[in-house]
């Protein structure tokens, strides 16, 4: 869904994907055919055209909220209620020294995405990050592991780093500032990954999940999922040329995938 | 990994996708970059080669067995390793009134998938199907379902229904057929889509776990999710044609995903 | 566009995607953004589904030269019209011994494609096929190849051989039985692929190319494009295995692509 | 292809995907499979890597001219080598008000492309740029099209117009200042898309490219393809709410293509 926000000759832009899932007690339309509770996933799509056209869309995580609410008081058999969201950027088109009010283009890779969780009497609001690629080309080794008769892989001193970051974490309390929050969490991942002496991915991952709970008072906790995206460096000697690890081939497969949950 | 098992001029195949998950104690790995308990993942990706190479590659479940006994025998600190694995399938190329004994097309778009978790004095086994594209463009209608203020879903007593199926069976035991049971979980599978009266995706989705459950006497429980492929009608009357319920647009998005879990 | 024949209790499925191309006059509509002569995509998009409900949809080459006679007569600066279609395979299920008369599985991966490109006084028929995934474990070298101060590819006398087909071909004449054609090409294909003694991918393709032509009267011509899916043999004798050359890595990048045009 | 140029404690970074088509006369190759004259893809890969790493990897426009002079030179066979490259960009990370040196974010999600074409006594060297997403939500129509008795399009006088363009433009001259060229085109593309008033995607692609071929006299000729990222509006008014065009779906087919090289 993209809402528009008009205001005069400056439009803002809301460009989210939703998704909604219902769990609960709904045993007669799977056994029996019963649809008469079973709310349409039509429904649902309408409802969420409609509560943007309604109430607007700000904060994703608030919108969340109002969703959340909204099915679980008029679903009587649904006990947990999940919303979704993706919010893809869009920044605005500078002409000349001005930023145009109407034009955009889109930034990414990495997308904002929120979750809100509800059941009778529970609520949990989750933001997070997915696909933001980072690569290190220095303070990055790996040595020292576990070797049995089945290792082949060369110890490294000096290895180029680079994942895919998808991070989720879950706020301590409603009363955020979700989107200047998300920004500051955006650039305590990127610094601590940046400053980091790596000795594994497992290592950094650690580093900026902790640099989260410790900056940001209202996490309580953070997960972290790192694709190691391998880059071989290019044996050139075999060319009769100096090695200087410089030229490297990136290779999606096979490929480790580090995750964890660092919690305050 | 593609192993071949050379039988003369007959060659055997196996195409499997493996992808296997550490958890257990590695606090030091990530908060202190102590590498000397990290097994690395190319140690791993080496094990699966050898290993197959050593015993060959049989059934997708004993192949991951042995691969997780393996590592949790080896590895001090895992508590538990999963083991996933997606079987491809190649048939034989038929030339004339026979199939060639080393050339082969690949089949699909449905493949096999199994799942071995161990920890210590515990082991599960799934196996399941992914990618199972199937339509029925009788017996299928969605009425009688709630209602509200952001309904505008037509009735449909005469529906497309189509989905794409991924299941996970668990078994009761590990003294199964396991190639055997499989294809007779996809044809009860099939056969209970083709013959159900839908009155929803759910009410089908219920009806092919029960038949998988009733009939084969070593399944536990199976989990299916069946995403709603949604084939709009056309409505040809606005063009001046009869309107038979004949022509379907087929949309991605936005769909619902039905999932429930049948226990025995 | 999914389109059903109803005929009683069995329904026949055609499951086709359509792609159109306008060519012709449009500099107003560009240069000067007049809009007189310029027909929507919607409504193309609607003159398929009209199409397709009022004469039903049986070889898509047929409906291809429908559509492209239907759009060239009613649009005078059109002056080039390209029709292509994807046309994906739906089995019936079988129920016992019985195929259900309104009930499907997909069936693939590789698809029935046509392409009809239609101008003033000239009119092309192509058919072809895609992701036609093939493998052999035998009969495949190669050697002798050039060498220079790059080279470092070992020879192979025994080697899989893997790729993806694509092939589109043209006939000679309108006057073919599409459907009973297709199939005898694809078979060619596959049987020639089977029995061949490959010095190299283009070898290989050139003679599944030629046999095309030669079996097939109708056919003027066909071009064949042939990805090297590279498997790499595992060296087991690192893990002090025997090495029969029996486990292989399939690895997506970088690969060759290899075609050719093979004319009568 | 990542490589990594190393100036002390400051790292520049290129990550360049590199695909080399080679024509000529290799007849005996595809119908003898007479390898001799055949260079194999791994050694092109490998000539890459040599290639990187002797000489370093610039602009990509000069390490096309460089890869393909090479090889058209030692390979008497062939007639014509194209070198397409993509130029994924990251950024460098910031640290406080500090960039850092060895740490990267990707940005995106377009990406730079180049293309150098050469024969015996030919070259052409081609730039472009993929993936680029833009969007208006002011000044965009459709209005005053071709209507026939498939038309069901209502006349939009103020929609979202959104497209991915990919753009590949000629240039006139090898003495251009590549990187800085590339940028203004960006730029000239985005400021031109977003002043435009749209009567079409075909209008604001026409002024699109006559503003690159205008301001930049080292553009031959520009070629743009622009799909119409449809974005429907969805109508409140049947859930009893007011219609203010705010609230959009985006969808992604059917859609159009729209696409023209504008020459000077």
């Amino acid at each position: 869904m993209v809402r528009l926000h008009r205001r005069g000759d400056r439009h803002d832009l809301r460009d989210l994907t939703v998704a909604i899932r219902f769990e609960g007690e709904y045993t007669e339309s799977y056994a029996d055919g019963d649809n008469r509770d079973v709310l349409p996933t039509d429904t649902m799509k309408n409802t969420v055209y409609a509560v943007a056209g309604r109430d607007g869309v700000g904060e994703p995580e608030a919108f969340g909220l109002v969703l959340s609410d909204h099915f679980l008081e008029r679903n009587a058999r649904l006990e947990r209620v999940t919303v979704d969201m993706t919010d893809h950027f869009w920044r605005r088109i500078a002409v000349g020294a001005h930023e145009h009010g109407q034009a955009f283009v889109r930034a990414g890779p990495d997308a904002r995405t929120a979750r809100v969780v509800r059941a009778r009497g529970f609520v949990a609001i989750d933001a997070g990050i997915s696909d933001l690629l980072i690569l290190k080309s220095g303070r990055s080794a790996f040595e020292g592991y576990a070797r049995d008769q089945f290792t082949t892989l060369p110890e490294a001193r000096d290895r180029i780093l680079a994942t895919s970051v998808t991070a989720t974490w879950r706020y301590r309390t409603a009363d955020v500032d979700y989107g200047t929050t998300w920004r500051a969490i955006r650039q305590t991942l990127l610094e601590t990954f940046a400053e980091h002496d790596s000795r594994s991915v497992q290592h950094t991952l650690y580093d900026m999940g902790e640099a989260v709970v410790q900056n940001l008072d209202v996490v309580e906790s953070i997960h972290l999922v790192m694709p190691n995206k391998h880059h071989l460096p290019v044996d050139l000697s075999v060319f009769g040329l100096e090695n200087r690890n410089e030229v490297f081939v990136p290779t999606e497969e096979p490929h480790g995938l580090i995750e964890a949950t660092i919690a305050r």
